[in-house]
C-alpha cells in the first residue's frame, strides 16, 4: 500500500509532487518523501507522518528543479522506520538513482543474498533497494541496465524512477498495481491514481501498460516492453476498498463500481427491512447502490465524528464500546425499533463489526442484517496489500454462520465471486482474486514476513 | 461559538470532561481548557488548538479531583490569544472562581467601566471575566452573590461555573444557547449538546431551563430561577448549521430537523433534474430529505478528501480553483451532461459556492440549480454566532437574482421563513430568527466589535 | 535575586534591553521578560529559561518602540511558574502599568489582604503585583500616586517601572539592591549592575540613590525622594558572591573587592602549604589575592568542564562522586603528595565542599586546608537573596570545628566580620550584614515563606 | 577533530559511553552518536548537536547491551549533515560493522573510486565508510580482513570498531591522534583522552600504540601490529590547543605542558610590564607559566561571560566591538594606564586578537605586548585538525611585523620551534610539526578539500 507520483518538465515540479502525494494520501499514511533534480543536483526531503506534516512551503521551495518524484508509504516489506522512507536514493560513480515503488517483490531474498556475496552493502531493508544494486553491478548502458534489472524482479511493482535526468515509469508484467500517465501543459505526470491528476488539473492520457517501461526525457517518450508477457492480474481489492472513489483505475471509475457492487448485492440477497444504512464511510457507496436497487429507504443511522483520526487518549475501561462511539454515534430517534440492513465493503477480523452491531442494538434496533460487497477474504496478499496474517482473517477459518453469530447479526451474506466479477465495469478475466480464492498468479514465498530482510 | 462541559462527583472527572470537549469540538476549534477541583486545590491546563492537541494522557491524569469543567472556544468577544482561553480562573480571598461561558453578553462595556472605576484590574478581554469581579465586590453569601451577578448580565449565556466546591449550570432568561443536564451512575453532567452525553455513556435528564441557575453540590441539586422572565429565543441557526446532527437540542434531533428542512424545500420549489447532490458535508441531510420528497435520484457528484483540514501549502496561482479541488473532486463520469440540483444549508458570502459551481460546469454539468435550506442571512448575531459583518453577508445587500448570477446558477431558491419554521420539530414561536429578520429579542450595542474590550 | 534593565528614548530599545538582560543573566536564570512601548501600544514577551532561550531576533524586532524594560528572575516571593514571570503588566482604565522588581517586600501579606477586601482580584503570587493595585485604587495624579504607593512598601526594592509613557527607576530607602543610571547617546538606561552598561557601550552616570524615585520622560529627568530617610544597608553579599566581578556596585569594583578579601584572609590566617588553589570558579579571585599576599604558588588543581550547565543525565550510583567530577576534574600530576589550601567565597550547606575535598584526597593530596573569604553564614535574608532556610545553613547550628570535620579538612578558617568590613573598598558602615549577624535593618515577618501568597 | 569512546563488558555500557563523550565534548560539538550491542542486536541513536542535546535518559536506557561505542564529530572529510554522523553502521551478510573514527585519511579518493567500479554503493561522504566496503569485499576471516583493510589506509586514524561482538581499538602507524586503554572493574575502555577515563572512574592502563590493532573480546585482549613501521608523528597541536588540560596524552599532562610553554616563552622573550594577563580561556595556563617565570603579576584584566556559547542575537552595527564584549568585559579599574603583556596559545587569522587589543586600548591600557606560546601557523593539516585554508592562516603569507601592526600591538613574539620542542615533557622527535614547518610525514593530496567526496 503506497502511492507514487512523478513530474517531468515543470518549473514547480516539487509543488506538483506535493499535491499529487496529498491526493494519494489514502495509499500510505506512514511516511512521505519527495526528491527533485535540477539537472545537476538532487535535493531530498522525507519524514514519518502525513504529507502535510512532513513538508512545508519552505521545504517545497528548496526542492528545486523541473523533475521531481515522491512516495507515500505504508510499510509492506521493510520495518516501519525513518531509514526506510522512499524515494530510495543511491549515488554511484557520480550519478543518482532514485526509486519510488508501489507493490511488493516476491524474490527479494535470493536477489539480495546474491548481491551481498558480491560485496554489496545494503542501507535499508526495503526490497526496492535491490534495483539500485542491480544497476550498480551492470556494465550496460543506462536504459539497457534498467530493462535487465527489472527483468530479474518477480512480483508486483509500479515504479517511478529518476535516473540520468530521465523520469521512468514502469509496471510489472501482470499489472497488479495501477499507474497512469498524464499531461499538464508540456509536462508529463506519472501517478498511482487519476485523482492525483485531477487535483493538479492535469489531463489523463493513458495507463502505463503491464510490462511497460516508459522513459520520459528531453527528447520525449520512449516505451520499451519487458520480453515476457503475463496474463493481466489487476488487484480487484483496489476497487472494493483501497483506491479513492473519484479515481479511474484500470479503465473504470471506483465510485460507480462500488455502487454497482451494492446493486448486485441487492439482487443476490433480497430482503425486507425498514431502512438500509452504511457504516460510514467504508460502505457508503455500496449502500447507495443497494438502496436504489432494493427500494429500501437509505438512512444515516450513525454519525461520523469529523475529528477522529487525531491523536486521542484512550479512556480504557471507563466508557463502554468507546472505540466505536468516538467514531460513530448512533441516532436513537432514527434507529429505535427499526429493522436495519447495514452494508459493509469487506470484513477482515470482524471485531469492529461486532462492536458496531452491539452499539446499534443498544440504540434500540430490532433486527440487524449485514450484506458485504465482496466474497469472504481468506488468503494473504503477496503483492502489496497489507492484510493481516491468514490466521487473523476471520473468514479463512470460520464459516459464514459462525461469523454471523460472532458479530451478532440476524443474517449475513457475502457477495458471490461471480457476482463480484459480473458487477465490475471492465472485463472480469483481468483481475487477481487471490485474496478470495488462493489462486496466486505467481510463485509465492513459502515463509513470508514483511520483516524478512531485517534478519539478513 | 463555544462548547462547555462539566462533571460533578466522578473519580475520573477530568477524563470525562476531555471526552465531552472532544465530542463538542465542532463548537470551537481555536482553544481548549480544563480545570479540576479535588476539594482543596484547583488544577488547570489550557492551550491553543484542538482538544486532542492541547491535552495528553499525562496532563489529564494530573487534573485530579471529582469535579471538573472545560471549554472549547471560538473567539467571539475578546481577541484570539492564549490569555483569553477559558475556563477563566480567579482567586479571591482564598477561594477559586472558575467560569466556562458559551454565548455573548451585550452590556459588557458598561459593567467593566464601572468596575474599573472601583479599582478592579482586568486580566483579559473576555466578557466572562466580569462575572468574577461582580462576585469579588459582593458582600452576599456565595449563592446569593451568583444570582445577583447574573441578574446584571444582558445577552446570551450558557454557563458552567465551579465556585466553593459546587458545579453550577446557568442559562440566560431567553435560552439562546443550549445546555443540558445528564447523569452517569451517581455523577451529574452539564453539556452544551447531548452528543457529549452519548460519548461518555451518560443518560440525558433534561435541559437547563432559560433563566435557571442549577447548583450541584454534595447535598444534591438546587434550582433557582432568575426573577425576570423572557420570551424563549432559541437560536434556530444551531439546527440549520451549528450543532452536531446526532445531538438533540431544545427538545428535537438535529439530523431529523435538517431532513425535514430538505423535504420542505422540495415542496416549496419543485423542479425536474437528473440528479440531486449535496455539497459535502454541509448540505448532506437536507439533500437526503430533498431527494426523498422529490423522487430525484441522490448522487454523490463530488468526493470529499478525508485529509482536508490538515495544514496545507497553498500553491497560489499554479492550480486553478485549487481551494475547491483540494476539498472536493467532481466525478466526471457521474456529472457529464447532467442537470443537477445542489442543496446548501446556507449562503454566507457566496464566494465558495461560486467556485464550486464553476468546478461543476468544468466537469461537464449541463444545468446547475441550487436550493438553500434556510432564508437569506441578512443580520449580524449579537448572541454568540460569529457571522461576518453585515457588509460581508451577501444577502444583506443583494437580491436573490443578483446572487444567482454571481454564483453562476441556472436557478436559486431559498427556503421561506414560514417554511423553515413549519419544518421545525418543536413549536416555532420559541426561536430567535434575528439573523434572517433583524428582530432582536434584546437591546443591542450600537457600535459592536468583538475586539471592543481590547481598547479599554 | 533578579536583574532589571530599562531604556528610554532609543530606536532599538528592546534590543538594548535584551543585551542588558543577557549581561545580567547571573542575577536570575529561571525566567525572563521584556516589554516595549511605542507611545500607543505595549508589546510583551516572556518565558521560562535563559534570555537567549526565551527570545530570538524575530521576537525582539516585534517589540517596537523607544521605551523598553526587562527582567531576569530567580524566584524569591511567588512560586516558580510562567504566570509569575516579570515584568508584571496590568491594564487599568486604558493605561498600562509595567513593573520589574529586584528585591523582596516584607509587608506583602497585610497589603494584599487589605486590597482583596476592597474587591481586588490578584493575577499572580508576586509581591510586585501589589504596586499595580495600590495605583488602581489611588485618586491622585500619576506621579503622586506612585510616591504614595511606594511609601506603603516595606523591605527591599530596586524597581524599573513604565507608566504613562515614563520610565521610572526607584530604590528603597535602605538601598539594599544596586540600581544605576547610564547614558547611551541621548538615551537613558537603568540597570542593576554596570556590566550591563558596558556591554551596550553606555556610560555610567550615577547610582539611583536610596529612597529616590527617578522619572525619565520626554522633558528629561525628575527626581523625587521618599520622605523617610534610613541608614544605608547595601547588601554585602553582592560583593562576596552575587554580582559579576567586572561590575562596579555601590561605588566599588567587585573583582578588586574579592582580591582584597583574599589578601585580608591571608593576613588573618597565615599558613604554609605547597600550593594555593581556588575551587573554580567561585573562589578564583580571592585565591589570587591570597596567593599574592601569602607568596604560596597559585596552581589550578582542578579543571572546570566548560560544558557543565547543559542538561545532563544523572548516572546515579554508577560513578562515585559524580556530581563533582562532572564539573571539576583534579589533575593528579599536580596534586599528588601536595599540601594544599583551597579558597572558597562562602559555605552554605557544606555538602558540595565535602565531596570536593574527598575528590582531592583521592587524587593524592596530603593535606587540605580551607580558607573562606567571609564569616559564617547564619541568618536568612528577607531582602532578596535566596538562601536556604536557617536550618539548612550549616553554620547556623554548628561550630567551625564541627564543619571542619564534616567537610574533612585539616584546617578551616573563616574571615572575621571586622576583617571583611576592613577589606571593603567603600566605607564599612553602609552595609547590611544581617546574614552573618542577624541584625536586620527592618522589621521582618515572623513566619516567612517564599510561597506565602500561594495560599491566600 | 573528533572524539571516540568504547566500552566492552559493562552492564551500563551505553551510559558510560555517554559520559565518555560528554568528557570529550571539546573534540567535536557538531554531532554525536552512540551504538550498543547486546550479543544479538545493534541499537543506535545519533543527532546533530552536543551530547547532552542529542541524548536523554530514556534513549540511553534503550541502548542495551554490554558493548557500546560512541563518537563526537566536528566535520573534517564529509560535509556537515545528519547522514554523516558517526558511528558509521553497515550490515553485511547478517553481521554488523560499526566504525568510530578520529583523524583523516589521505588516500580516500582512490580507494573509493576503485570500490565503486566493483559495484559498491556508498551511503555517505565520510572517508570512514571505505573501511566497511573493504571488509565487505574481503574473503578472509574477520580479524585478518580488518588487518588487510587497515593496511590499505593512508593518513591519520584512531579507530574504535565493533565487529562480530568484538570491540577493536586501532591507531595508524604514525600515531597522529591519541587513543588510550582503560579499565573499570572488569570492563575495558577505549578513549581519545584520559579525562574521559577520569570522569567514569576508570584507571588508565596504557596508550594504544602506533600501528596497533587491539581486539577486545570474551577471551580477553589480542594485539596485532600492522607490518609497516613509521616514525612517530604525534600531533603537537593537541598539546598547544586541542586536548583538555586535565588529560594526559602521548604520555604527558596537557596543563603542565602549557605552563612549561609559558615559562619557555618568558625565557625567550623577557620584557618589563605592569601586569601579565591571559585572554580567557585560551591562554590561561601559558600565562600562569609566563607570570611565574617572569615575576610579573598575573591579573585578570578581562572577565569571561559564563553564558557565552548560548545562541545569541547579533545586534549588528548597534554595539561597537560587540563580539568581543559579549565574551570578555575589560575591567577598567584594573587596566587603566597599565603596560600589559597578553599571552595567546596561537594566532590563526588574527582578526579576533585585533578586536580584543582594540578593546583593551579603549579601556585605557598604555602598552599592549603579545607573546604566543607556539611558532607561526603556516601550513594546513591533512590529519584531522580543521585549520582554515592556507590563504586564511595569517602567518602563511605575512611577516611577524605585519601581523604585529595588523593586530595593533606594541610588540609581538612567537615561541621558537626549538623552544616549543624543548618545552615538551616527552621526547621532541616524536612530534608532527607540519603545521609550523610544512614537513608532512606522509604523501598528501595535491588538491584537498573536505568536501571532496561530495562530487563523486
Amino acid at each position: 500500500m503506497c502511492g507514487v507520483f512523478g513530474v517531468f518538465g515543470h518549473k514547480q515540479a516539487s509543488s506538483l509532487v506535493y499535491l499529487g502525494l496529498y491526493a494519494l494520501q489514502h495509499r500510505g499514511e506512514e511516511s512521505a518523501g519527495i526528491a527533485s533534480f535540477d539537472g545537476r543536483k538532487v535535493r531530498f526531503h522525507k519524514g514519518m507522518g502525513l504529507v502535510s506534516d512532513v513538508f512545508d512551503a519552505k521545504i517545497i521551495k528548496s526542492l528545486r528543479g523541473e523533475i521531481s518524484l515522491g512516495h507515500n508509504r505504508y510499510s509492506t516489506t521493510g520495518v516501519s522506520s525513518a531509514k526506510n522512507i522512499q524515494p530510495f536514493l543511491a549515488r554511484h560513480r557520480g550519478r543518482h538513482i532514485l526509486i519510488a515503488h508501489n507493490g511488493n517483490l516476491t524474490n527479494t531474498f535470493f536477489l539480495r543474498k546474491d548481491l551481498e556475496e558480491k560485496g554489496s552493502i545494503f542501507q535499508t531493508t526495503m526490497d526496492s533497494e535491490i534495483i539500485a544494486h542491480l544497476l550498480a553491478h551492470s556494465d550496460l548502458d543506462s536504459q539497457s541496465a534498467i530493462v535487465e534489472a527489472l527483468s530479474k524482479l518477480e512480483g508486483a511493482y509500479s515504479l517511478v524512477l529518476l535516473i540520468d535526468g530521465e523520469l521512468i515509469g514502469a509496471r510489472d508484467s501482470y499489472g497488479f498495481r495501477p499507474l497512469c500517465l498524464g499531461k499538464l501543459d508540456s509536462s508529463y505526470i506519472l501517478a498511482s491514481e487519476t485523482c492525483a491528476l485531477d487535483l493538479i488539473g492535469a489531463s489523463y492520457i493513458r495507463d502505463i501498460e503491464p510490462g511497460e517501461i516508459l522513459f520520459i526525457g528531453k527528447d520525449g517518450l520512449k516505451s520499451i516492453k519487458l520480453p515476457e508477457k503475463k496474463k493481466h492480474s489487476f488487484c480487484i481489492f483496489e476497487f472494493i476498498y483501497f483506491a479513492r472513489p473519484d479515481s479511474d483505475i484500470f479503465g473504470a471509475n471506483v465510485y460507480l463500481t462500488r455502487k454497482s457492487l451494492g446493486r448486485q448485492l441487492a439482487r443476490e440477497f433480497p430482503l425486507s427491512t425498514d431502512i438500509v444504512m452504511p457504516i460510514p464511510d467504508s460502505g457508503n457507496y455500496a449502500a447507495m447502490g443497494f438502496a436504489e436497487e432494493s427500494g429500501i429507504p437509505l438512512e444515516v443511522g450513525m454519525i461520523r465524528n469529523h475529528y477522529v483520526g487525531r491523536t486521542f487518549i484512550q479512556p480504557s475501561q471507563m466508557v463502554r464500546n468507546f472505540r466505536v462511539k468516538v467514531k460513530l454515534n448512533p441516532i436513537k430517534r432514527v434507529l429505535k425499533d427499526k429493522r436495519v440492513v447495514i452494508i459493509e465493503d469487506s470484513i477482515v477480523r470482524g471485531t469492529t463489526s461486532k462492536i458496531r452491531v452491539k452499539t446499534l442494538r443498544e440504540a434500540g434496533v430490532k433486527e440487524v442484517h449485514m450484506r458485504v460487497s465482496c466474497p469472504p477474504l481468506r488468503w494473504p496478499c503477496y503483492y502489496g496489500i497489507d492484510f493481516p496474517t491468514k490466521k487473523e482473517l476471520i473468514a479463512s477459518s470460520h464459516s459464514i454462520e459462525w461469523i454471523r453469530d460472532f458479530i451478532g447479526l440476524d443474517s449475513l451474506n457475502y457477495l458471490s465471486l461471480e457476482g463480484m466479477l459480473k458487477a465490475m465495469l471492465i472485463p472480469p478475466e483481468n483481475f487477481c482474486t487471490a485474496c478470495f480464492t488462493g489462486n496466486y498468479p505467481t510463485a509465492v514465498p513459502k515463509r513470508f514476513s514483511k520483516n524478512l530482510l531485517e534478519n539478513l
